[in-house]
C-alpha cells in the first residue's frame, strides 16, 4: 500500500515537473532566458514561487533539464536507428526528423536547445558532453552509410556538423503560427540533408 | 596637388581602419565581445587608445564594420553569381565557398558574423537588413536552379536557411590550427549542400 501511494505521488511530481519545464521553455523562447525569472515561470505554471522551488532549485536547473530531456529524446532516436533495419538513408532521415520535432515541438520544452551558453559551467559541461555523445552517434550513422556504399562523403565529421547546424538554426526562425508546421520543416530538411550524402551523378 | 595628398591620406586611413578591424575581429573571436575593450583593441592594433578613437567611436562601431564588410563580400559574390554563366550549381557552389572563406578567413575580420545580437539596436537593424538582402539573393539563385530544371526542392526558402545555417555554424567550431583549412571546409560543405539540391534518383 505504501509503495503504491509513493508511486502515485512520484508520478504526480513527475507530471508537475513536465508541466513546469514546458511552461519555462515557452518563456525562454519568447522572452529570452535573461528576462525570465522564477516568478514568471511560477505564474506560467500556475504555481506559487515557493511551490516552484519545491520542484527546482532555480532557473539554471530548469534550463538544464529542458536541454537534458531534449538530448535524451535525440539520443533515443539515434540509438533506435543504429539497431534498426532498412537503408541507412531512411534511418538517418528519421533521426533528423526527430531532431527537428524535438527542438520545435511544444511538448519537450526543448526550444532552449541553443541556450547552452546561458548555463553555469558545471551544468554546461554535462550538456556539452551529452551533445558530443549525440553528435558522435549521428556521425557513426553517416559513416555506416559510407561503409555500406550508400553515401559518399570525404568527411563524415564535417557533414554531420553541417547537418546538425542546419537543424539547430531552425530554432532561430521557426514560428509555430507560420505556414510550415514543425513536421513539414523536419521532413523537408531531412530530405534535403540526406540527399546531399547520396552517391549520384549530378546533372 | 592638394587632391592627391588628400587621396594619399584617405588611403592611409582606410588601410589603418582595415588593420584595426582585423585585430578586433581576432579578439572578438578569441575572447568574446564582452571581454574585449577598446584598450585591448588599441594594443592589438599597435595604437594608443586615443589614436584608436580617431578611427572608431567605440567597440560597437568596430563590431558593426566587421559584420558590414563581411556582408559586402558575400553580397558581391552572389551578385557576381547572378550575372554569371554556367550551371546554377557551379555558381551557387562559388557563393557558398566565398561565404565560408569570408567567415573563417583572417582577412576580412568577419568571424564576428554570428555576434549580431551584441550590437545595439540601431546598428543591429542595419546588419539584419543587409543579411536579409543576402539571404534573398541566395534564395533567388536556388529558385533559378529550380526554374532551369537543375534543382529539385519544394521550398527554396527553407533550403536556403538550412544552407546558411550550416555555413554560419562553422564559426563556432572551426579552428585555424585544425586539420582542415578554411578552404577545405568551404569546398566540402559547398559540395554537400549543393548536392542535396540536385535532381537525382537516390539509391
Amino acid at each position: 500500500m505504501v509503495r503504491s501511494s509513493n508511486e502515485r505521488s512520484r508520478r504526480r511530481r513527475d507530471a508537475q515537473r513536465d508541466l513546469i519545464l514546458r511552461a519555462a521553455a515557452r518563456l525562454f523562447r519568447d522572452r529570452g532566458v535573461a528576462d525570465t525569472g522564477m516568478r514568471e515561470i511560477a505564474a506560467a505554471a500556475d504555481l506559487s514561487p515557493a511551490n516552484l522551488y519545491y520542484y527546482f532549485k532555480g532557473k539554471d536547473e530548469i534550463l538544464f533539464y529542458c536541454q537534458d530531456r531534449a538530448l535524451d529524446s535525440m539520443l533515443a532516436a539515434v540509438a533506435g536507428a543504429k539497431r534498426g533495419r532498412g537503408s541507412v538513408a531512411a534511418r538517418l532521415d528519421g533521426v533528423l526528423r526527430t531532431h527537428v520535432s524535438t527542438l520545435l515541438g511544444e511538448v519537450d520544452g526543448a526550444s532552449a536547445h541553443l541556450l547552452v551558453d546561458a548555463l553555469p559551467p558545471p551544468l554546461r559541461v554535462r550538456i556539452v558532453a551529452k551533445r558530443d555523445r549525440y553528435e558522435r552517434a549521428v556521425r557513426g550513422l553517416v559513416a555506416a552509410g559510407v561503409r555500406s556504399g550508400e553515401f559518399a562523403t570525404a568527411s563524415p565529421a564535417l557533414v554531420t556538423r553541417a547537418m546538425l547546424g542546419a537543424l539547430n538554426m531552425t530554432v532561430l526562425w521557426f514560428r509555430p503560427d507560420g505556414a510550415a508546421s514543425a513536421t513539414d520543416v523536419g521532413r523537408e530538411l531531412a530530405q534535403y540533408l540526406v540527399r546531399g550524402l547520396h552517391i549520384h551523378s549530378a546533372a
